[in-house]
């Protein structure tokens, strides 16, 4: 059973004088922030000023690399090769990098973005040129991938540190999938049935399918969502319900 | 007078489907190459082939920072602020920086591509921007930038390494600055008058000026350019005579 | 003296997941709206929205084209030569127009975005560029430009219909051109005073400068600002302002 | 029995300075031409100076819409809604008849290129996405689709005149579809064979597919590549074998 887990949260997805999402409430919330890298979000200057704030903040620093494609925001799966996603990941983790060096500090984790994490989640392939290109930058850094998934495997594989990603507001499968979103029930609503699903997965590490079979479930970070309306209600009720529990919030890479 | 003398030229400027210089060739005669980062040329599998390249010949690598317009191939003006100059800069010197580590190599120098290049040469707070990018990212990093420009100021400022460039094919003013393209004496069109004024300009520190003024320069290394149709001739040439002149061609950057 | 005036302001601004501006309330007061084309802001999806709001809201249509620049919301001045301006406007105009044609209506004027504006408000080989790319794609379109500047100048050159814009927010200077924005007193921040110097402008002809003098000025539209926190405030004063003064807003583009 | 047959070409998709393709060339053996339109190559002056090219040549012209995905050249599937589909084939159609507009001709055809011709050859929905694109804007062009595929069973539904395509260098299975160029016996590498291919394919519309069956083909159109290394040789070969067979070659818009 877990005594500490880590809270991750999207920031830096503005652009130019686009604003996205209370990076710094949400900020308030997760151990850990995923950094867009300018693909599908995020601007040089944007992810300098997040770098800064996440500093500011002492949360731990990931690359959230994504497909080209700011105006789909990276949600629109893209066939690329392999070898096409590994460089588009080595790029996107340099240029976080580059902007954690000049303050000092270095990014710790990478967790792929929208499009390119569901796909990754299920093709092996893919999942392996994700965790090469991590590999290849700095093995020591970690990567985050939906529980379960093939990226998860693919980090294993070339003995990655990894970080396995549970949700709070969205229902499982009895495979162990997300329900997807086009499905009436893939959401939670609910505050507090979100926050009371994490401890469960946390305490338990399993989670109840909407086919009601409970699944086994590594459960090392939880994704916080900062862009939906009840996001900082969500992020609150969780960080409650996981202090009642005795649960402490720190960043999955204590290793440094 | 300098013994030795770096040859640098422009690489990795092809695009996606679009191939752009004799890549192979010119790092056939340069001792330091210059990997453009994705905004003015270049994309992520190009960089990484380039690097690759680059490792094979044992050439130094730098990055060739531009202005984010491809379609202008960062060659027109553009008005940022200081602030925005750095964070470009930064950006780009980090991308390069993945694809070298991915190789396990380094980045050894920064050269600004283009307009940057010589708005940075006379504006003294863009020189400064892009001198504190180089330093924060990695003060080991030498920066490359016109002889006798703001840009080489910058650098000395932040006491950086700088390597002081001229031009083979470039006619000067009695100011030191380059003769405008614009000009009809602009640019010199034969090999070996092209080769010996390198071999002049290195064993003397100076070179004659259009209006026929001696002007003294610091000679760190010298551009060679790929895309021109005469480029290997003219590169060809310059080794010969510097190797006549017992003149031998390496890396600006000797210490690691 | 006018007995009608019209009110342009700028919309479809917003990209891809990012939301920009209020177009919505601003439609309601303004009889002209100038659409992002997708270079400096907007995308197909915004496009063709935007148009079908406009559309039902009965508010005349016109392209708003802008450098290619969309991390700096195309305010970021750009050296192009004339040709590559007129290019661009021809793109971003044929881009719109297919968006009206698919909707049965029409783009009925131009009016350039950002620095483009306020470059060819003072360069008159831009404006040139720009006049003559609406007059290659439609000369029935009607060119809008500041009052009194090059780019009404060309127009006129071309015997293209114009229409000078004031602003409604800005301070001029004895010259005729607005105070720029660094200056303490560039803006005005009352929505009565705002107000009742529009009125002053259309009725009289002319405005007072910052210096006390009073300018001549050709006044065929008032530009109304749809980003800023007041611009509902400050359209609704105008709008009423113009109506007890006995001044109609209509488009101003009568002839079709 | 066709007495006259259309040949098509991909031209202007050169971009910035990268130069791809030799349309001058190309322009001397085809009837009509699909210029790009931006999004997976060309650019404002390319699309102009091609357009002028076309004019000079009396050649028929046709949009060449493709994804937004310039550094994948177009060729990489991408999951778009119809609707998305639909904006950015109305966009890009819309940007190249603006300089149709400004040279006095027009956009006869619309194409679409790559990833996206493709997908659209199976995907119904896509396929009416892009018919419904092309009528909306201008129901006298006509829709270019591969022969028997759904693009142009959906320009039918739409009452739009279509234009079936074949391949003069490709093979086909025995349900009509293109042999994929992953298999060794994709390409046609002889341009004699090529010729012949084409003009019994005109004469008797069917083809031979490489299980030896005989495949009913409406042909409408040939493609011409421009880029590949035999392909004026090709162009030359299948001009002289048609002129040989009595077969004339004209754009396939004969009604304006």
């Amino acid at each position: 059973m877990n005594r500490t887990i880590d809270l991750n949260g999207d920031v830096g997805e503005s652009f130019g004088v686009y604003s996205l999402g209370n990076d710094a409430e949400l900020l308030s919330y997760v151990s850990s922030a995923n950094i867009a890298c300018g693909f599908h979000a995020g601007d040089p200057a944007t992810m300098r000023r997040t770098m800064q704030l996440c500093k500011e903040r002492d949360v731990a620093i990931g690359a959230h690399p994504g497909f080209a494609d700011l105006v789909g925001f990276g949600r629109r799966n893209m066939v690329l090769s392999p070898q096409e996603v590994f460089d588009l990941v080595v790029y996107q983790i340099g240029a976080l990098q580059a902007f954690a060096a000049a303050e000092g500090i270095r990014v710790r984790h990478v967790k792929p973005h929208g499009a390119l994490y569901n796909m990754a989640a299920k093709d092996i392939a893919l999942a392996r040129a994700i965790a090469q290109a991590v590999q290849r930058v700095d093995p020591g850094m970690i990567l985050v991938g939906l529980s379960g998934s093939q990226l998860i495997a693919a980090g294993r594989e070339l003995d990655l540190p990894t970080a396995s990603e549970v949700f709070a507001d969205r229902t499982y499968q009895s495979d162990g999938s997300l329900m997807p979103r086009s499905q009436p029930d893939a959401m939670i609503h609910d505050a507090a049935e979100a926050a009371a699903r994490v401890v469960a997965m946390v305490q338990t590490g399993k989670v109840r399918s909407q086919q009601g079979t409970e699944i086994p479930l590594h459960v090392d970070t939880v994704c916080l969502h900062g862009d939906s309306p009840h996001a900082v209600e969500f992020a609150r009720e969780i960080r409650n319900e996981l202090r009642t529990a005795g649960i402490d919030v720190q960043p999955f890479s204590p290793v440094d």
